[in-house]
Order: C-alpha cells, then structure tokens, then sequence
C-alpha cells in the first residue's frame, strides 16, 4: 500500500480566489494512479490549500476554544464552516477519482481523529483498514480536530500521514510538492537533494529558513513528519505539478527527493 | 441530552425529483431546536429522503459486493456516489442550523460505525461525546457502511439511533415524521396511539402491514428499535412538518405519540 499525501500548493493556488481548485492536475495525478491500481493499493490524503486555511485563519480555529460561550460559539460556528471547506475540496477529488474508475472513498478525519496541541491523541482507523481491505483508496484530508487541550484545533494532513504510517504500514509515502523536492536551501533554490538519509533531517533543518510558515506548517514541517515516517517507510518528495513525477516515484525510479533510513 | 431523529419525509419527498430538499420546515426545525439550546443539548440524525436512497437503490448497495472485481468496482463507486449524496444533504442541514446560531457539527457515519448485514457491529463514538461535551450539536446521517459480511451496506438513520441510545443516554430519543404518530392501523388511517407502553409494540407490530417498505424499513422498523431504545429513553413520534411539534416533544406536553416504558 502506499500513501499519496496531495499537498495544499499542488491542488490549489493560496493566494488565489478563495477555493480555487486545479482540475487539470488533480485529473492527472487520478489517472498515474489509475495506471497501477487494483495492482496496487492506495491511500490519499489532502490538504487544504485555499479551502480549509482561509476559514481557519478567518475564525482563529487554531487559538482553540474560549471560557466564554458566546464568543466560543462564533469560532465553533467557523469550526464547521472550516469543515464544510474542507468537503467541498474533498468533493473535487472524489469526483476526479471515481471518474477515472478508481473507488475513492473519503473518511472524514474530524470524525476520526482527536488531537491535543494539534498532535493526534487517538486515532480510530478501523474502517479505513477495512476500506483498504475491500480495495477502496481511502481519501483523508486536512481537517479540524476536536482537542484535548483547547476544544478545537486544525489537523495537517502532515500529521495524519505520520500516524497512519505507523498504524498501516505502507511500503512508501509519497509527498506531492508544488517544487521539485527538498533543496538546500530555500524551496526552488540552491541544490536539489536527490537522496536524504535520516541522520542528515536535523543538520538539514537547521540550514534552512524554518521561521515563515502557512497555518499548518511548511516544509519544515514535512521534513520533521518525513524523519519520523522513515522509520516505518521509504520516503519520496515529488513536483505533483508535474506530469509523470508521481508515476515515477508509485515506479521506484523517479525524479525528486527520495528519504533513505 | 436530546437525540432528534428527522426522517427522510420530514425534509424531502421521496417520489418527488432527486436530491429534493424542503428548506422552510427543516428552518423551522431549526429555530425550534434553538429555542432550548444551549440550556439542552442535542444530537441530530437525519434520513436519506431523495438523497441517498436513489442512488442506493440504483447502484443495489444493499446487494453487498460481489467476487467478480470488475462488478465490485462500479458498486464501490456507486457506494461513494451515495455517499456523496447524502453529504450534499448533510450540508444543507448544517447551514440552516448555523444559520440560527446552532453549531451543529458532521460526524461522517461511515467514517466511524461497520455493520454487519446492515445491523451495528462496530461503532467509534469517542468524537461524538466530546462534541457533545464542548456544546456542539453532533449530526449524524443514514449512510452507506463497510459491512462485515457483504461487503458494502447501507446503515439507516433509525439504526444508529439505537446504537446512540445505548452509548449515549439520552434523555429523550424524538422520531419526526410526516405522520402525527403511530397509528393503530394505517399510518394517517384508523386511531393515533398517544401512549403505547413498551410490553404493546410487538402485538401493535402484529396487527401493522410490515411487508410494504422502502431500503431502510418504514414504521415497522421504527417501533422495532424504538422498543430497543425505550428500555434506556423516553422515545416520542411527533409529526416534523407541523410547527410546534417538535417543541411540544422536547418540553413533553406534545401532541404525538409517547412511548412508555
């Protein structure tokens, strides 16, 4: 089994008019996968890109859930309207998948998972092993999480990516990037890293520039998800911008970054 | 707490054109809730109506999956286009309770219950109770389900409040339809049973045409949970499309039909 994450930036312009999708990519990331299914089996999970961040930054989902109930009920009012968000994207997807004959079905994560800090604090992954079981490709995506901590919360896909990695057991995880992989150096700048070993995450982290970050956490953020991910699975950072870089990387010989234990 | 079943005739009309949806009574359906929260909390479940049953019937869900892949495969999409269906009215649900200031919130009910031949095997209810804990009110919908022995089914609204009812401990479990209640004969025929004591049901379910009805089970199977659910609640079967009904069920002088334990 393997896990496509589809990154925000791939999918979705940030900067762009609120919930403007990609099709054209999208359609083409659902037929490369569509090359090598039922052969092999997939899990996909998504970001939120100019779905989920624009009500999440608009209703501070993030600071949590207030003493006070009427402003408390405002932000949870916006919590679902993240959600909402967040199905529309998932729709998108669903659509392109079960277009191209693949049997995509979503497991909504604020159903699923309940974080605390935004970390996942429980998981219940019974039906998706089950889903994967039937030959389904599960669809997960960045959500909103009930949290331990502070009521509410976001959950990354990042994050999803590395709990299910431990819990499924994948053969390889791949990120779906809008750069060609990981640099040294700014993304898209400097010297492309074909080949990563763990031990070089944390001298890697340090060099790069970790202090801009989107509302879930950029690069950085996937590189520290990576190092723990590779402890259970092969790796790969990919352009899913770019025709037959995923297909690549699903082969085992593509072109991008590949995490090696 | 309050769980509120809105049955698929409430809010839609079943012979009427697809993915129908009568905005005005599920409003005031809405507003009526909103009069007793936050002071009461609520758990909403609502049916198929136009929505899911359509596309459950046409794609034979309830048939389960089949050995040959290439069959199997249209079903699974089928059973995501279900899904997807009922999503769309999941969402027309949640805007018209945010709308009246109610932060209801979606819990996906294939994402967390598996079913064995269409019954409850298997239900994650962590997320629902801490929803319910940080005052948001859950809603949940008759779905399609990964079933442990057909491989595909389909879990009805009614199903799921039985298994909610043992979990949960309702105070009260309120049935809306588009009858005034239970009759003893047809429904909208022959005397409205205002009180039916939980020993009554199965002679009642003797004397009732049980053969006719739809994917899910029609009043029949609603007398059979609700004397599941009575042995834990107080259960009601009030008329949904009437003003006030609901209302006069929550405070507990409704008109309707009260079962007793």
């Amino acid at each position: 089994m393997i896990i496509v994450k589809i990154g925000g930036s791939v999918f979705s312009d940030k900067d762009g008019e609120p919930e403007n999708f990609d099709h054209e990519t999208v359609r083409g990331l659902a037929e490369e996968i569509g090359r090598f299914y039922p052969a092999e089996r997939f899990l996909i999970v998504h970001g939120g890109g100019s779905f989920g961040h624009h009500y999440a930054k608009k209703y501070g989902i993030r600071e949590g859930l207030p003493e006070d109930f009427d402003v408390a009920r405002e932000r949870m009012i916006g919590f679902t309207r993240t959600h909402q968000a967040m199905l529309r994207a998932n729709n998108n997807f669903l659509d392109h998948f079960l277009e191209v004959g693949i049997p995509a079905f979503p497991v909504a994560t604020s159903s699923v998972f309940i974080t605390e800090n935004g970390e996942v604090a429980y998981g219940d992954v019974e039906v998706i092993k089950k889903l994967l079981k039937l030959r389904f490709v599960p669809v997960l995506f960045g959500d909103v999480s009930v949290d331990l901590a502070k009521g509410i919360d976001i959950l990354s896909g990042d994050q999803i990516i590395t709990y299910l990695a431990k819990m499924l057991n994948p053969k390889k995880v791949i990120f779906l990037m809008d750069v060609d992989g990981i640099y040294d150096g700014k993304p898209g700048e400097g010297r492309l890293l074909q080949n990563i070993s763990v031990d070089e995450i944390d001298s890697l982290l340090e060099r790069l520039d970790c202090s801009a970050k989107d509302v879930t956490g950029g690069i950085c953020n996937k590189l520290r998800e990576a190092k723990k991910i590779a402890r259970f699975s092969e790796v790969w950072f990919v352009n899913g911008k770019i025709p037959g870089r995923l297909e690549g990387a699903i082969r085992g010989d593509g072109f991008g970054t590949r995490i090696v234990h």
